[in-house]
């Protein structure tokens, strides 16, 4: 008898026959004795119909009152979901954050959880009751409601997985798994069985839009098994595990891009000691994420630094860049918002050392130019024209053959379950 | 410095527009440094679309987890009060009914106020802060969210008040206030500056809508004074309070009447000791409401048994009575739905006992029959053809004068605040 929890998302509890189509499927898992703790987000659109509310009731809506509104949207769904799944003749009870003992800290609308006390989960589930929890809300230490952010619920679930020593974490979703790259840019992108928590990490920071990266961290940090599938079929997705010996070995897993960022260069920055820090420190302190920093050889005593960041975050990062070239004496900077990034990941390129040159060989051979490289053991990343990146993802798909699930591998093997 | 309970109903908060309205309203009587505390309603049809998607999910919507989908409701006007509050400059907090530690028992869709924990309302209120109290719902003693039913806000603000020992518990209603007469049906119908309690239950249980029964119950027994008022004006409304020297003494009050009942009448009842009891257990035992019995003088052994129930249990009724005139030996049973009743109510009529007689002249002169009559100390209830009722709610207001305030009085007083 295992224990399960399983995650749906809006878009799987969008409308009341979506509903009923995930309690028939919760059902089905509970079948065979197994416990089964459902973790939902709201319905569709609901939590952005909720902010809209907001937004027309106050211009700059109270961070711990709109979480109280945003709280209603699961609230809704989990009920209707339990619902569901009592009229299908099974025993069901719905929690919210607060009742799940989601304990986060105080960081309105995107706060982290810091405790999971699932007495009150563990011992409905026990007596063989189907639980369903709120995904995205929490209680606060100092006992308000708040949400976790974006990826949320994905959140609520690996924890409450991990609280509960869950067997499997399912993340239900609108897509089969995860793939070697975005079957909507590359037709013949392939699903992976299995990949490795450092591999997804990798593949969720450079754009890969199925799990957050910080679910991600905290499924390996906590050793809880996720398993990515879809709420539309019963095919098998993919597994997110370590990266053992029973795993398929894949010297490449797969290509994610992201066309979020934008490209930031400063021009003739006096090459001193320090200078990096008094360039990154005020971009800090306004909050802005800065990603792929590199910095060109001097030349004269000046060089040149270029970032990625948010393109959210270009107009802020430009009036804090004019007073940053002021201080430092730089000449200028340029801002381009047409650039994108594509970034190959794989465990086994740390040991294969002709990757890279593999890639830029074939961004070369289609005539894309390379604006930015930055690596880490398991990806390389190039910043290319926003134009040329689906041509890119293609190419480089291609040149490594990763719709081929024979090629790339050292050895194959028994994936779980 | 008073502290105030004001409760808003669902239209007064039924869009954006109007919850900054009603924030407008809270921050006005916050602004003499009284302490306010805020009960509010799902906004406009909130409830209702819930309900709808309830049933679109099950046909028989678990009881508990139908609550948890409504409290929903609640959790998105409070929210939106609130963040408007915070925008006119005053700080101000929302708290579900669980938060609010309004304590119920456990019969979700229908539970009843066993305890308030008002604790953390009253430690935000001497902090200085605006708290805006979800209206309706509760947990019960076994941790689970509840819905107090029918008129659950009122009862929410009243419970309250009481547990804060507040100086007036403030109902703000489409309504300006308690009416001599239905002013839909009575055009000339007068608003009432005061009525007391008992007054108050008599005409709520005779079809006055603006307050439940159970409301005015408990803020009697806990001596709560209540204040019935419109939110879309600032004009006095009527106060409910206790029947003392202070008072107007009215020996008519108003006039209540009630559309919602049919009338049953069970014919050819052998008259033997016993018999009602076997009439009317079973009735009871099906749940269903009976008001207004009445027995004619028995004739050759027999006699005749009338009363009145609510239209929505006369199909459950009929089952009922089928199987009750063949236990006790009844000839038939007829029912009827085209009936009404008008109530007159009045403290004063305890000690002028023309009144009775003068209500059925001025039906009689209508030519208006009178099918059933009930009495209490200070109410006097007929039942009418409900074609009829209209006409003889005008006039029997006509009659004794309601429209003029300085008529059927024994003196008149101050009326407080």
């Amino acid at each position: 008898m295992a224990l399960i929890v399983q995650k749906y998302g809006g878009t799987s509890v969008g409308d009341p026959e979506r509903i009923k189509r995930v309690a028939d499927r919760v059902v089905a898992s509970a079948a065979d004795g197994d416990s089964v703790c459902v973790v939902v987000s709201a319905m569709g659109d609901a939590t952005d119909d909720l902010l809209e509310l907001a937004a027309r009731v106050s211009a700059t809506p109270h961070d711990r009152e709109l979480d109280m509104l945003l709280t209603a949207g699961e609230r809704i769904s989990m009920a209707l979901l339990s619902m569901a799944i009592i009229d299908r003749g099974r025993k069901a009870v719905s929690f919210t954050g607060a009742e799940a003992g989601i304990i986060t800290d105080a960081s309105h609308g995107k706060a982290r959880i810091v405790e999971v006390r699932a007495q009150r989960v563990a011992k409905a589930l026990e007596a063989g009751t189907i639980v369903i929890v709120a995904g995205f809300q929490g209680v606060s230490t100092t006992d308000d409601v708040t949400t976790l952010g974006r990826g949320g619920s994905d959140m609520t679930a690996v924890a409450m997985a991990a609280a509960l020593d869950a067997d499997v974490c399912e993340i239900y979703t609108d897509v089969e798994g995860v793939y070697t790259a975005d079957p909507r840019v590359v037709p013949d992108a392939r699903k992976l069985d299995a990949v490795s928590y450092e591999e997804m990490l990798e593949l969720a920071t450079s754009g890969a839009k199925v799990l957050m990266s910080r679910c991600v961290e905290t499924a390996r940090n906590q050793g809880v098994l996720i398993h990515v599938r879809s709420s539309f079929s019963p095919a098998p997705g993919t597994w997110i595990k370590p990266e053992d010996e029973r795993m398929e070995q894949a010297i490449i897993t797969g290509i994610a891009h992201d066309t979020s960022e934008a490209k930031v260069t400063i021009v003739g920055v006096p090459d001193r000691p320090g200078i990096a820090a008094r360039v990154f420190r005020p971009l800090a302190d306004s909050g802005i994420n800065i990603d792929m920093i590199v910095q060109n050889t001097s030349a004269e005593g000046k060089t040149d630094i270029s970032f990625t960041l948010p393109k959210t975050d270009l107009k802020l990062a430009r009036t804090v860049l004019a007073q940053v070239c002021r201080d430092v004496g730089a000449t200028d900077f340029q801002a381009e918002d047409d650039i994108a990034r594509i970034s190959l990941v794989g465990a086994g390129m740390k040991t294969h050392p002709g990757v890279a040159a593999d890639m830029f060989d074939a961004l070369a051979d289609a005539g894309i130019n390379i604006e930015i490289i930055s690596t880490s053991p398991i990806r390389i990343s190039c910043v290319v024209r926003a134009s040329e990146i689906e041509r890119a993802v293609r190419v480089v798909h291609d040149r490594f053959r990763l719709a081929d699930p024979a090629v790339y591998r050292e050895e194959s093997a028994v994936v779980p379950r």
